[in-house]
């Protein structure tokens, strides 16, 4: 119902979306950690306002509609972080901003969500299906879509995480590894880092953008996919958007467990102060778990920190 | 035995050290957070590689050493944080490091100080006084004492904080509300903020500071003082040069509960997500009681996050 007409994310939109981005929101950290003897960077993103990336490709998105499309509101969909990201541009912005939510949400994701202003409509998960429920809104209200990775202006707006990281390093990463749902984030550091080897890390049974790169075109998830602790990584599928930009770019996804998860976590934990939620630890895991070959020119992104206290005490608790 | 003939720190000397600081150790980022409907600042310094502030004094005191101090090695005592610092300064400048530690310590920071290649000896908290052991470590071996916080270099390197928060601020501070031990951090940032208040928060009963700042001179700590969850801000007194440098600047002192600390880490934890050990919350802990007044220019400082995995579990569960 969205994706016609739609214009080609770029490298220029990139770097504009970090013009942008920088005049508003000061840069996350590039913090030194050391893997297996190699001492390189984890860009913690989950430091972010909204507590992850999605903060970035909400803002661009939203600070570039017209002003007919400002006054009719957007719509988003989300299990949580880009509803905080599109909730915090559109309260700034003065948007009216209505996120479709899954019901069994992280409950901290749901309230801060609520928090920020925006109005929520919740649907079951699984059972209804999100899209018809947004469709639904959309053609009750007019409002426009803010969708979670499937636009050009959000992939920019993430993108301009690897603009900062490229600034803060001094020079292009090697590589930079991304936790990854629908391949939002990886298309955009694809764009701003075109020296930069791109790892897409998602959770085993849920890595879409991995088996759409491997086939060559938009791969759905199954009828019964595995379970997965990682809540903000569990896309029905990538897009046509993202995987045009990926599909030239991107080395092999890679896929982590969720037990490569938390022992992520409780690193993040001990050796660099982070609290971070199971979906931004994912390309943590995968470097620690030595799926990934690492220099000190490799920069893995930690991509959000919105968990309950309860799940991390238990994770801590595993260790 | 050690603070005769001291010169006294400046702020030339803090200016010099956050230079010198400046070329080693990105700044740490200045976070937005809302108190009370207050939008002020926390300066995250439990993101320094060593997890805490104190790798500012132990850099700018080991790297002003002459070359003949630094070939008879230093000796530090530390309940953990100064003790990581020193032995991350001292192993990247080359300089034998014994730190004399606590059996009680953290097991985290005994590890981490000994990871760091620092040589350990332990001695017991309560019942042998640390400062014999380190003397006579001193005389056996020729080597230079860096005090915790009654040090000029370490006072500067510690103020080297507040001049990273100016420039990340635009402007000064109008009020800095420091974790407080010996007053190391608070003297330096009194010095590198000379537009700010200077607010020290320490823990309940051991507010030797506090108490320093009322009688107008050095207070010991009583022979049966409170237990506090706060190990990094448990030192018998203040000294000298702290308190001449804080008895014109310093407000009254503040002082916090074990309870309010721990409200402090589970606020950080949630709304941060930042790791943030007992001692390294005090300063947050007295914002979040309403204890020291706040508006937009207020910058609190994080000072630590070096904590175990079973205690912090243990605070986020008993919210």
């Amino acid at each position: 119902m969205i994706h016609t007409d739609m214009r080609n994310p770029t490298r220029e939109g990139v770097l504009a979306a970090a013009d942008s981005i920088g005049r508003i929101l000061p840069p996350t950290p590039l913090l030194p950690v050391e893997i297996d003897g190699v001492n390189c960077h984890v860009k913690a993103e989950s430091l972010q306002p909204v507590g992850a990336f999605k903060i970035r490709g909400g803002w661009w998105r939203l600070s570039n509609l017209t002003d007919e499309e400002k006054a009719r509101g957007v719509v988003a969909v989300s299990s949580g972080n880009h509803a905080q990201g599109v909730a915090w541009a559109a309260r700034r912005l003065g948007i009216r901003a209505t996120i479709v939510m899954p019901r069994n949400a992280p409950k901290v994701k749901l309230e801060a969500t609520r928090a920020l202003g925006a109005d929520i409509v919740l649907y079951e998960r699984p059972g209804e299906d999100r899209d018809e429920v947004a469709a639904k809104l959309i053609e009750e209200s007019g409002a426009v879509l803010v969708h979670a990775f499937g636009d050009p202006w959000v992939i920019e707006g993430q993108g301009s995480a690897g603009v900062e990281i490229e600034d803060q390093l001094g020079r292009s990463p090697s590589r930079l590894l991304a936790c990854c749902g629908g391949g939002g984030l990886a298309a955009g550091l694809a764009l701003a880092c075109p020296e930069a080897a791109i790892h897409v890390v998602e959770p085993v049974g849920w890595d879409m953008v991995g088996q759409a790169l491997e086939a060559g075109e938009v791969v759905r998830v199954g009828e019964d996919p595995p379970s997965t602790i990682c809540d903000a990584l569990q896309p029905d599928a990538t897009k046509p958007i993202n995987l045009s930009v990926l599909s030239d770019r991107a080395e092999p996804g890679v896929a982590v467990t969720d037990e490569e998860v938390r022992a992520a976590q409780r690193f993040a934990f001990a050796k660099l102060n982070l609290v971070v939620e199971p979906g931004g630890a994912a390309a943590l895991a995968a470097a620690l778990a030595g799926k990934v070959e690492l220099d000190e020119d490799t920069v893995i992104l930690i991509t959000g920190g919105n968990t309950d206290a309860a799940s991390f005490a238990a994770t801590l608790a595993g260790a």
